[in-house]
């Protein structure tokens, strides 16, 4: 991803993101059932790192584990680079926690951009306060031990019925994540950006009054033309 | 509705409107699982103007279809009557939007009085800021193309489990939505304004340390007497 | 539960003590899908007073049973201890209400210390205003009467799918209820404390940057050495 | 119940049960998700006995349990009372058994009318081979410790959403099993004897080529002349 | 329909006839969910005639309301054409019946094709006796009224998350139903029809032993040889 | 896993075995929700090979993609090894099918043991008649492609909650599948065997008449003497 395609990224809405790869077939690249912890922010922008949970079993997930250093949980939270975002496979499980207060804050603490879980994290109004920003489903006091095994880092996963290579294009904003094919991201975002132009147009105009018939899509001539002006008029 | 009516419903609550249907008979008028994005506006009051959605078939829900004006979705925004709340049938299915922001900004501006969904919004943290109630059940990035066809305006549908024709009273507080039969709006309204004014006695007394039973309900002779000089007191 | 018990467990999180039940074989006390009403409060911990409901037969749910003092759900909330967290099993159906405003207000009068249902609070918002702790799964308008019968005053139940007796130890923060089996709660508040003191070293080297191996857990005996010198200079 | 009542209940459909209980105005009387191992038996008829679950703590539910005679998922199997039906309320949760083929056994010996249970059986494959008519949402081998613990034997519970006091009437068939309140029992199985006379007659003349209308319910004259000449035919 | 379409249509799978829908991209056209009650009839082809029920309000679903010859679901029963399938819509919710034996065999009796919806019927144990094919969820005792309102007879519906159409061509056999838009049943008939032949040919080659690779799909040449000589010597 | 534990496991039922594995703390070895398709089938036994499925990306998802001789279903299902069984992990996803009737005849015909899905198959009328045991939690005719990507062989995975390694001792019975992990195989098989001897034992005496009380645990003395004398008579 290019410095210009992120930053680009942290500008859009995933509801227009969303829109684009609709335009292009791509239907369920939305993370279904995930909110952020810390809506506030700003968007958050990075390759997707991923890491898999299967569910745990009792004999191999006792509290002695995290005794071992290269136990995958742990080795992803030191391995995740910096600007990246850490994508979790749960299984859509939130009975047991993704991960606690203290990864996120070591992954906030790496410069990692972000970290999302289709299960749900402990200790989430520590996580809450953070600066960077996180996404579960909801708060889960257990640890991960009770249901989930640290199995893989950075294979393809799903999250949330979302489809998830490493590598691919993940954003956030305060509606949800969405995950963006690696080779689609550079015309995703500027196609997104050229919508968020338009779209902002649209919204400034409707609060001025106006009908959407005809301006939004705008099959009318002379909405065309207002954009073209308004466009203009502000620089964008 | 009369004005008195519609002024008597933005000053109880959904629960006390419950209760009221629930003494009728009526046991399933609220809408589960919808909750509001700006809880602190005043009361939603308005007939039921609605709009169903059916499950999309790909091949006439391609983008392009929001370049035909008469296209269900814009159509319902811009006709639906000031004063009224639009109710959508979503399916209780909110992997893809209901509406946006835009559709949203030109329901406000037409001066409608509020829109429920039983699936999600998209543009959300848009929506959220507005000043027109607007409910649905979890945030929803994907265009409605995703999943939903809007199929037919102003009919009979379900919402949330709730029944909802066109007319129907729909109020809205920090709690959810409820469905008033519309012959039943009057004399419902006028029942709930009477219950507020004792649950108020009865919320303030118990705060002041009395004991619920024989207050709640007045069992006790002299709770009905001591409500009597209360509300006399209080010119209610 | 000792004074020393109780101001131990206000200080500790969810998170910390289901892993200090984790470690003792117990992986089911988290009371799962709750959330407080209103966060911001300090935690709640009280013992278990519980309350159960049924599903309610219509012949036997008229508005008219509030009218016996000794209906159960009244009953339970006069005689639910001072210090006592009331713990509603409600079979997960937040469909109806659990308990309403005035109730929960005579609770908190009554200096109750919290209370939690598996199933949703009418009047919700007045419940996020009060100084005591409550929790549920959403909010729920209609009557407790549509659905639940209140059936059995203090035995044991589940909530939330956590097994619940008598007497049992209920703490809950903002990320939710923790149920500790009485006879474990002194030893449980114990550790949990200790380890709250290690997490909060941990946490404050996290964030100047150290890296969670050999940290947490401290396998290097740097780390061992470390702890010590910190707990030495905060009197912990 | 009646010699009378009880043969006429092994006579008549769960759905015609069901519209009797309706037009009484109790709607949620059928146990909802549960279908018979072996559908090819007379009905099931018998008062209810019921047994409780709640969620299993670990360190109360080792294999050791069943050492204890008093165990009261034992004992409710050897105090089941002959003709009775056990009732068994399993939070409608079938990740673990609600009780196996030995103890199904054992209730069949006894004379047991038959058993329901809300979560599944393990060893279904022999409960189905057995005379006893059983009831269960699907089938399922860990044993109940895993996740209930049998708390409470002969109170009033839920099952399948349909509440259940001890000595209501339980009526299985083919479809599934409904539970009628004892003071009911009579008039239903009265009514419902009446109304199947006459839906066997309406089914014999559809099946004809008569047309509905007029006909379910009879609201010409001659359908009611024709079902009188039927009656007298059949001498029912 | 033509005949030739109908009759080829009797003859393909459901299986066969999605991967066709697939390859023009209709992806959700199996109504999800449902099982046929009479599993070992031929299978059942038909236009769409649809009934869609809403949330029954309990004031307008009274047992006297069959009374009225004209209300929708008895009328939906006598104007389904024959060789039409009737699909209902319910919401996918099974709690309560669809419709029930007599007015199946009505439908049967007036020569319709078949019947479904995403709910569930009573008197199961008859229906799957009756020669006309019928598809639900699971049996469901309750009368409809307890939670279905028939609102609207033959317009757009969703069943089982499908989108049907009046008119759509409704095929089922012993796997579930699969609904194929109007237009393009003559194309999918024949293009099924083609599938099955190579199926068949594959299914005999890999029981008599051979490697799918290169066979399925026949990118070997000799795999094609084979088929060509194959159908050839089949008549096919 | 010897030959002669495979002979035991083809013996004993997976409730049998669960309760083995409970002993030893395990107590998420049954895979959730899945039955055969053929019950009439002997215990599926063999070692676990797996394959994973993620959510699909449509443009990664074709139907060309069956043109690449190496792609992972397809490879999978020519390298399983005969006398294993293949376990997909589907997501608990049944909407679209995990594999169909040529697939499934592939194995079979390879000498695979069996076949296990916790989505659901297509062509299962066709499986159900297979000599090969399958199991899946509904039949599923959309093509796997419309949801799910084959993208791992063979490595550890969850199917219906359960956690599965490759190797490990996958059985199967007419109520469904259990996972023993490769180390204890042995030990359990011995212990399953044993404990079946005892509950024949038991079974046999409970339907001659004899109570559970002091027999099942046999906590009474004549139990065990009884049990001894039997079991030298019948030579187990």
């Amino acid at each position: 991803m290019t410095p210009e395609t992120r930053d680009r990224l942290t500008k859009v809405s995933t509801a227009t993101l969303c829109t684009a790869l609709f335009k292009r077939g791509l239907r369920h690249q939305m993370i279904q059932g995930v909110l952020p912890l810390n809506p506030g922010l700003p968007n958050m922008v990075g390759e997707a790192f991923t890491l898999r949970y299967m569910p745990a079993r009792e004999d191999r997930n006792g509290i002695e584990v995290f005794q071992n250093r290269a136990h995958p949980q742990r080795k992803a939270v030191e391995e995740c680079p910096p600007g990246a975002v850490m994508v979790i496979d749960s299984r859509k499980d939130a009975r047991a926690a993704s991960a606690g207060g203290i990864l996120v804050a070591r992954l906030m603490q790496r410069g990692v951009a972000g970290v999302v879980t289709d299960g749900g994290f402990r200790d989430s109004p520590d996580i809450a306060r953070y600066a960077m920003p996180a996404y579960h489903s909801r708060p889960s006091a257990p640890t991960n031990l009770t249901l989930h095994e640290a199995i893989e880092i950075n294979g393809p996963i799903g999250c949330g019925d979302a489809p998830v290579f490493p590598g691919d294009v993940v954003v956030g904003d305060a509606e949800g994540v969405v995950v963006i094919p690696a080779h689609l991201a550079e015309e995703i975002a500027a196609e997104a950006t050229e919508m968020t132009v338009f779209e902002d147009f649209v919204q400034e105009k409707v609060l001025e009054g106006r009908s959407i018939l005809g301006l939004y899509p705008p099959t009318d001539e002379h909405s065309r033309t207002d954009f073209a002006a308004w466009r203009t008029a502000r620089g964008r």
